[in-house]
C-alpha cells in the first residue's frame, strides 16, 4: 500500500498528516512552528515530524509516494520556492529542496490557501463539482479556483486575491498597502475592527459589558456571533454589513470565474447564516440570473484537515503529471545540497 | 501543406478566413449573415462561403485540418451547440453537426469573444505572454482568459462576464436584466447613453451642434472621441468616467485572474488613450502593487481579423487534443443527419 504525507505549515502551528493513496487522513500530529528559530530549524523540525509520523504508523519512507507542503505567503510551486512569507519571516526559501534532502521522498510545495482549496475541492464540500471556488475567511482572506481538478494559478501564481479587491465605500488601511480591501472587512480582524469602531463612535453594545474597559481589545469574531445571537444591534449591523460586502465581492468572482460551487471556510465561516444569509442575498442581487441558477454555496466540511489533505493530494497530482526526466531533476536538485 | 479555416459569424456579417497551419491569414471573404432567414439558411450560406474560399485558392477540402466557427451568445464547445444567441435568433442550434455535414471537415465551435481572445492571445497583442486577459468593448462587452494557450471556461462555459459586473453608483438598466453593469457604461452604447443623458440633463456639448435636433440619436462612440479632441467638456467627462469605471472593473479581474497582459479590443478601444489613460490610472489605484508591477496593458493588434484567426487556431488546438475515438464520434455525429 502507498501513502501520501500532507503538511500544513502555518505561522503558529505545523500539522503533518498521513493519508492513504486516495487522500483519506489516517493520522496527524501537530507542533508549534517556532518560526523565530529560522527556516533551517523549522524545516529540520518538519522533517523530524514526518519521520516520527511514519515511524509511529510503521511505514517505510519508500511507501510514501509524495509529500506536499502548504506554506503561507507567495509560493512558486514550479520552483519549489517560498518567495515571501511574512508570518514565517521567509524570503526565497527553497523549501522543496531542503525538505527533500532530509526525507528522500519527492516533495511539492504550494500556497496554503491553494492546498486548502484543493482539499475541499477534491474531498470536501466541493467534491462532485467541476468548478470550485474556495475562500477562507480567517485572520486574512484567501481564495483559489480549482477547475476539473486543476488548480488555477495565473501570472506569478498570484490568482485568487479576492481579499485584496477594494470595496467601494470602505476606507480602512490594509496590510497590503491599499485601503478598503475586502480583507479589512470580512476577515476576523475586519469584523472585530468594525465592532470596535462602532463602539468608539458612541454606539452601545453588549460586548462592552462582556469585555469591560481594556478587555475590549480581546473581542474575537466568535464573540461577535454570540452578541448577534443575544440580539446586539452592533453585532447584527456588523455581520450584516460584512455579509453583504462578501456577497458583492463574490459576485465579481462568480462573473469572472463562473464556479459551480463556492466553498466558504476559515474561522469566520463559523458565523454561519449570520454572515452567509446576507452574503447570499447580496450575491443574488449582484450576479446575472444564469449564474445564480447554477450556483451552490456551502461551508467547508474538512475544516482544519483541508490543508493537510489538499497538500497530500496536490503532491500526488504533481507527481503523476511530472515526466520521469522532471522527477529525476527534481530529485537531483533535492539531493545536491548533501554532496 | 495543411490549412485551417476560421469563421466569425456575427449578427450582421459573417467572415470566413483561410489560414495556413500556423495561423497566418491568407485570404478572407465577407457576406451579410442574413440571420432573419433562419439557422439552416445561414449555415448553408456559411458552407458555401467556405467552399468558394477554398475553391478560389485552389485548395481541396482534404487539405483543411479543421474549421473553427465563432458565434455570438452562449456556446457549448464540447457539444458543438449554440445554446442561445439573441442577435442570431438561435436556440440550441447544433452548429458543429450541421456545418460538418455540409463540409466533411472537422468543425469546432466556440463563443466569438473567446475566439477573438484566443486569436489575440496566440498571434496578436498577447503573443509571448503566458496569461492573457482579452476584453472587447463594442456594442456589448465580452472577455476571456487564456492561460498558457488554454482557454478558461468555467461552469457552463460562462466565465469572463466582466461586462455584467455591477458597478457601484451606476443605475442604467442592462440587457441582462440587472442594473448598472459595466456594459451599461463602457460599451459603445453606454458611452453614447451617457452623452445623451448629460445633454438631457441640461449640459451643453459640441455634439448638439454637430447633430442638431433629432440627429442627436445618430451619435456614435467615435463622435464622442472627436468631441473630446475638440475639448468638449461633456465628452471629456464621459470618457474619463468610462475609463475610470473600466479600470476599476479590470482591477477585480486582475486580482482574481492575475493576467500578465490585458488586451483591449473592440470598436470602443479606438478611443485609445482618451479612455485608456484614466483606466490605467484607476486600475493602478485599485490593485495590489505586486500585480501592477507585472502587468502590461495593450490594445488589440489583429483588429477585425482576431476572431477569424482565433477560430482557426482554437479549432486546430481542439483537433490536436481530441483522441481518435472522440474524432470518430465527432465526425459520426456530424454525418448522422445526412442518412
Amino acid at each position: 500500500m502507498k501513502f501520501l504525507v500532507g503538511i500544513d505549515a502555518g505561522g503558529t502551528n505545523t500539522v503533518c498528516g498521513l493519508l492513504d493513496g486516495r487522500g483519506n487522513l489516517l493520522h496527524k500530529i501537530q507542533e508549534p512552528t517556532e518560526a523565530h528559530l529560522g527556516y533551517e530549524q523549522v524545516i529540520d523540525k518538519i522533517a523530524r515530524m514526518v519521520k516520527s509520523l511514519l515511524a509511529s504508523e510503521q511505514i517505510a519512507p519508500g511507501q510514501v509516494l509524495a509529500v506536499g507542503i502548504g506554506n503561507p505567503g507567495l509560493v512558486d510551486p514550479d520552483r519549489g520556492l517560498v518567495r515571501f512569507a511574512g508570518n514565517l519571516g521567509w524570503r526565497d526559501v527553497e523549501v522543496v529542496k531542503l525538505l527533500q534532502n532530509r526525507l528522500n521522498i519527492p516533495v511539492f510545495a504550494d500556497n496554503d490557501v491553494r492546498m486548502y482549496a484543493f482539499g475541499e475541492a477534491i474531498r470536501g464540500a466541493g467534491r462532485g463539482y467541476d468548478h470550485v471556488l474556495a475562500i477562507t475567511l480567517g485572520t486574512g482572506i484567501g481564495a483559489a479556483m480549482v477547475n476539473q481538478g486543476q488548480m488555477y494559478y495565473g501570472s506569478g501564481f498570484m490568482a485568487g486575491e479576492i481579499g485584496h479587491i477594494r470595496m467601494d465605500g470602505e476606507q480602512a488601511p490594509c496590510a497590503c498597502g491599499m485601503y478598503g480591501c475586502l480583507e479589512t472587512v470580512a476577515s476576523a480582524t475586519g469584523i472585530v475592527r468594525q465592532v470596535r469602531e462602532a463602539i468608539a463612535n458612541g454606539k452601545s453594545s453588549l460586548l462592552q459589558s462582556w469585555f469591560p474597559g481594556e478587555n475590549l481589545c480581546k473581542i474575537t469574531a466568535a464573540d461577535v456571533s454570540k452578541a448577534y445571537d443575544a440580539g446586539d444591534a452592533v453585532a447584527v449591523e456588523v455581520l450584516q454589513h460584512t455579509g453583504k460586502l462578501l456577497g458583492k465581492a463574490l459576485s465579481y468572482a462568480v462573473s469572472l470565474f463562473s464556479p459551480d460551487v463556492i466553498v466558504i471556510g476559515g474561522g469566520v465561516a463559523r458565523a454561519g447564516e449570520r454572515l452567509l444569509h446576507p452574503a447570499r442575498e447580496e450575491l443574488k442581487r449582484f450576479v446575472y440570473k444564469g449564474y445564480w441558477a447554477r450556483l451552490t454555496i456551502r461551508t467547508a466540511t474538512l475544516l482544519d484537515d483541508a490543508g493537510v489533505i489538499g497538500s497530500g493530494l496536490l503532491a500526488r497530482q504533481r507527481l503523476e503529471e511530472a515526466s520521469p526526466a522532471q522527477l529525476h531533476q527534481h530529485h537531483r536538485n533535492g539531493n545536491r545540497e548533501e554532496k
